[in-house]
């Protein structure tokens, strides 16, 4: 395939995909290569929200029974439910990703008497090394976190180990684990694993009963569009609902958390991994996110994320390699999520330089240009430009090291 | 004074508060007493969440910044700052109330090494005594939680303590601790004291710096206006920022969350207490709700709540206790808060009764009819046509306890 202007035209108009653009609101002059950081704004948000509003003018208090806002961490939980693999009591929408890893992490742990060992990647997502950090240290366990290179993980899984939290889809590489296979190989030491998957969920197809998965956390306003801050969601196999507890043990997490009762006893269900009560208003806009993903295939998404991403890996290698730029290894196309970053010394500043061609992508320290691929309202012709305007960045020399001092919006 | 319709009607005409019941839209018909559950809507929200609907479409990740919603959990902090006798870097909005005491009876504890027990009160807001069930199971001190009844709580603080939880004014009876002395005798036996002061912010005078307090947490959505499910609120005291670290350490405390680095370095002062990116949506309303107590001070709503109080407590005595209600015991209107329980073995049904009647209070098992006060918004007036109401579904008997099975909302 010659890659230029019209071809990539030409797949737009042939795109199983493309009326899905018109379910968000764009700016039309944007070409957002971000979504994997804040997802664009699903176009029945804000009557949505003008509803939300109403039910709690008109009802007040009420409204957590006659709007039904009690159970959305599970209607919502059950929307993500299909998109990764899951039943519809296996999912909870609530809290931040980080919390959630938290409470997931502590509850593994807990199942897994005389062994002390979390084990998570160098290089994971910050938030993830973190939390366990706080984890490992609050319940005396400091000198048994192991954080080791990605290529040592495998290698590090034997029977001292409780827990392995890894992120399917690395935040800044895309490289994306072999869920089934690290899976198993854990789970042949006896070591139960919670997969972060805030760069996977509504980017790649995810099967985690299909990978006998246990625990899962992941995040709400990046590819599942649910806005700024939208709070993330969880999943704990089926299998462990009983034994699994976690200790941000809430009142909407107790069996009857209206009986007020003096102890805690903690709901059967996933609703255990509830805590306190969940912000209405931010839920809203991801039920509208997700209420597109059920009209999708998850297996369409992923073609259109691979075909995307091939396009734009070859347009950037073959003319901005000129201008400094390094590129991925090669470790198959199928081993990577739906983001791309390409590293440059001064990736900052042409980053701002891009913002103000309104091309958006994001930097991430200390090298990394990043462009997010979101099959549901990103057009192949979009690639096209993107790459020409960076051309022109680069060729005009736009980057000013100078004016990039900004620090950086949230991820 | 005689009580009577037109006497509470002219307290309504000399109310200096009377103006800011406009600054809420409120259904005509309805009389509220549950903004100690749910406030009700400040009449900016629409316009606001307008407006940050349109950042996000328009600015999309970089509204973190042109929005300066990176800084929101500090914003809010500082407007909730003023209301509790804080500084504005001593607060900050995040998270669920229950998530917050997790952080900071956490934090607490680890600052007395040595000390094992956590002490609370038996009858507590149930949250607060699960949450100090779930920590101390996972720091292994789960022989050393000791909740006790309240008569024996002032006795129990001794030199084992490490940390004292407890609600300033409580759920049910509004009784209310005096803080200072309280924390005063904490501190003689070296114990450091969390707050909740969820029933308290925006409805009570609250000086937590003059009474030399540690921490406290509150919430967002009950006499603040926030909207349901809105963020809570944390309160750390200056001279406890370096020591007081946290085990929910997510990316958004650290001291410099952008630059990815391996190791956690809390921030350097509140905001080590945030974890995860918080719910925009969600916040803007308590925004609103607080930007309308900017304008108040805390002395003029506290006495309009007591006199209110007063008034409520008086007309339900002369009038419906010969429908056998329990009212509680006098321990001086400056030990309670702004809400009010009258008990009755019906209370559940008498409640849904009464919201038949578009008179809106709660109940809280096993027999509590709650009350809550909330001096912007209701009026004098009300409270007659409240107790009118009340009288009628007790003389003509709706209450009908077969009726009476749906499970009551949130608090």
């Amino acid at each position: 395939m010659t890659l230029d202007r019209n071809s990539l035209q030409a797949l737009d108009r042939a795109d199983p995909l493309a009326g899905f653009r018109a379910e968000f609101d764009i700016p039309e002059d944007l070409i957002y290569l971000d979504g994997n950081s804040l997802g664009v704004m699903p176009a029945a948000v804000p009557a949505q929200l003008r509803r939300t509003v109403q039910h709690w003018r008109n009802d007040l208090v009420g409204a957590w029974n006659s709007a039904n806002w009690i159970s959305l961490p599970n209607r919502i939980g059950s929307r993500i439910a299909r998109l990764i693999g899951a039943r519809d009591d296996e999912v909870i929408c609530t809290d931040s990703t980080s919390v959630n890893l938290f409470k997931l992490a502590a509850a593994a742990l807990r199942m897994q008497p005389g062994r002390k060992v979390i084990l998570t990647e160098r290089g994971n997502f910050p938030t993830d090394v973190y939390i366990l950090e706080g984890l490992s240290e609050l319940t005396g366990l400091k000198d048994h976190l192991r954080v080791v290179p990605r290529e040592q993980v495998l290698d590090s899984i034997d029977e001292s180990v409780a827990v392995l939290v890894l992120t399917h889809v690395h935040y800044k590489t895309a490289e994306m684990y072999d869920m089934a296979a690290v899976t198993r190989a854990a789970h042949d030491k006896g070591v139960l694993v919670v997969w972060d998957l805030s760069h996977s969920t509504g980017a790649v197809e995810v099967d985690l009963n299909g990978c006998d998965a246990d625990f899962a956390v992941g995040c709400g306003y990046k590819y599942l569009n649910g806005g700024p801050g939208a709070p993330a969601f969880l999943f704990a196999a089926k299998r462990h609902h009983q034994r699994a507890t976690q200790p941000l043990s809430g009142w909407l997490g107790h069996r009857n958390p209206f009986a007020f009762g003096d102890s805690y006893q903690p709901s059967p269900g996933v609703a255990r991994f509830l805590c306190g009560a969940q912000p209405v208003l931010a839920m809203m806009p991801l039920d509208c996110g997700l209420e597109i993903f059920e009209r999708v295939s998850m297996r369409q998404v992923r073609a259109k994320s691979l075909r995307m991403r091939a396009i734009l890996l070859d347009l950037l290698q073959r003319r901005c390699t000129r201008y400094g730029f390094e590129f991925e290894p090669d470790v198959g196309a199928a081993n990577r999520g739906s983001h791309l970053s390409i590293m440059h010394p001064e990736s900052y500043a042409i980053c701002q330089a891009l913002i103000r061609r309104r091309v958006i992508g994001d930097f991430r320290a200390p090298d990394a240009l990043r462009f997010g691929l979101t099959p549901l309202y990103l057009r192949h012709v979009d690639l096209w430009d993107a790459v020409e305007h960076l051309v022109q960045v680069m060729e005009q020399g736009e980057w000013d090291t100078e004016s990039a001092r900004v620090r950086h919006a949230v991820t």
